[in-house]
């Protein structure tokens, strides 16, 4: 198999294959030659490709690691190499566009998948992958109806020897329902912090720290994703601005009990969720 | 020292200046006897007083551990039976109303200083009290020019034996710079579990829950600090809209770099401010 982008997710990618019972080997592709040298080191990658095509020539499965903003150029440079019948997938956290990227890019003797595993961490580079990375974590395939079934069921279960539970959508539920918990939330902790006074951000207790971790991550990640999920973004921005509407409309004399409903009614939510989760991370 | 509202900050008060070489003698009050039963058997007081004015008779110390919203009820309940030369303190997240409230409702003879230990959690409750709750953490001071000099040194020693950090604002700015990196958080992050379908939640990762952890507190806590703080409360958020509204509008052709930097000088922000934590809670 294939690993193009050998990052923190395409190196962890690779450490969980070879820590897997899969037994294939993994080559790896990077534009940085000291990334390679790194991946090889840490046993990310059996060998490094010297080239994007070299790296995909004779491959079953092709794992994009890169950027949601270089799938494109990717798919240019691999879809003339790729073999008769091998699969493509990738990592990327939008999937409408690189979905129809592949469906005009790529020939019609190979077949794609698009895949989001929810994984990662705001820190970068191959030096932090880790085998566990992807262990308990939720992974979202989005086929369409010109999806190969049984790329799908292959797809599907190689995520899951990664440790990772697999949920199906359709790449426009993808981008809509993800925007939510997932880009949304990134900008609004970047905003949180970039809207801080000096005075202010050194009083930050561990409240702040943890809500304002995702906004870690680095720009140029982002920008893709942002740019790629734009009009969700926006609208998911717009239905978070009239719930907090919703809330300083709730700070006014009389709507003391409403007030504190709301605020129960949030966090008995995020309780569900976190009990929900921990039942998912450990169902015994 | 009394204590009124033995709780988890209550609670852990209790039990940090019991582990301390200060031996003194620790009285609560709660209006719950199963809280006060609790209190005792974790060695969080050593005594439990049956009323709110047995608790503070006697006392050199009295520390209003009480939701914002009591305060009021609090200081009446109190004024007329404290000790001459008695300091009074709170915990309050709010400052400016408490001081006034002090200023108005307490003796000539008795010596109030505002302060906000910046330290808890999003659970509640005695049986959540720890001893070293407030090691390494911020307290905040909130004197005015009515505020008698040895107490405030007693009351930020206090906090110091507690392994605290003390700053000194007035209330005015205390109760707006930590509207920015605590209250409007909270609010954010109850908002953005509160819009969120049922459908998206399920997909929610380590970063959502992480970015929503503090929208897991007491709804009549928070409601009392909102309603106590609102004026700041909605100028917070009028100001994280526009700098959202800003980052919405890099999401334009021909930005791309300005989004690019924006989204890496908040990244940047936010590791500069987990650094100086760090360099914080270990300073060797």
């Amino acid at each position: 198999m294939s690993i193009i982008g050998v990052g923190l997710l395409g190196g962890s990618i690779g450490l969980a294959v070879k820590a897997s019972a899969m037994g294939c080997r993994v080559v790896g592709y990077g534009h940085r030659a000291t990334t390679m040298a790194k991946a090889l080191e840490v046993g990310a990658i059996d060998e490094a490709a010297a080239s994007i095509g070299e790296a995909v020539q004779g491959a079953d499965l092709v794992v994009l690691c890169t950027p949601v903003g270089l799938f494109e150029q990717n798919l240019k440079d691999i879809a003339a190499l790729l073999e008769r019948g091998a699969i493509v997938t990738d990592v990327g956290s939008t999937k409408r566009s690189v979905v129809r990227l592949a469906q005009t890019l790529l020939p019609q003797h190979v077949r794609f998948v698009g895949s989001h595993p929810m994984a990662g961490s705001e820190k970068r580079g191959v030096e932090f992958a880790r085998t566990d990375l992807f262990q308990g974590a939720r992974c979202i395939t989005t086929p369409t109806d010109q999806t190969d079934p049984a790329a799908l069921e292959s797809v599907e279960k190689f995520w899951q020897t990664l440790g990772m539970r697999v949920t199906r959508l359709s790449p426009e539920d993808h981008d809509r329902l993800i925007c939510d918990v997932s880009h949304l939330p990134h900008a609004v902790a970047a905003a949180l912090v970039a809207m801080q006074d000096d005075a202010a951000l050194p009083l930050a207790g561990k409240g702040f720290l943890d809500a304002a971790r995702i906004a870690g991550g680095d720009g140029g990640l982002w920008r893709d994703i942002f740019l790629d999920n734009r009009d969700h973004l926006r609208a998911s921005a717009s239905r978070l601005r009239q719930t907090l509407d919703e809330l300083l409309g709730l700070l006014e004399p009389g709507r003391e009990e409403a007030l504190r409903t709301w605020l129960d009614d949030a966090a008995t939510r995020r309780e569900r969720l976190v009990q929900q989760k921990l039942r998912e991370l450990n169902p015994d």
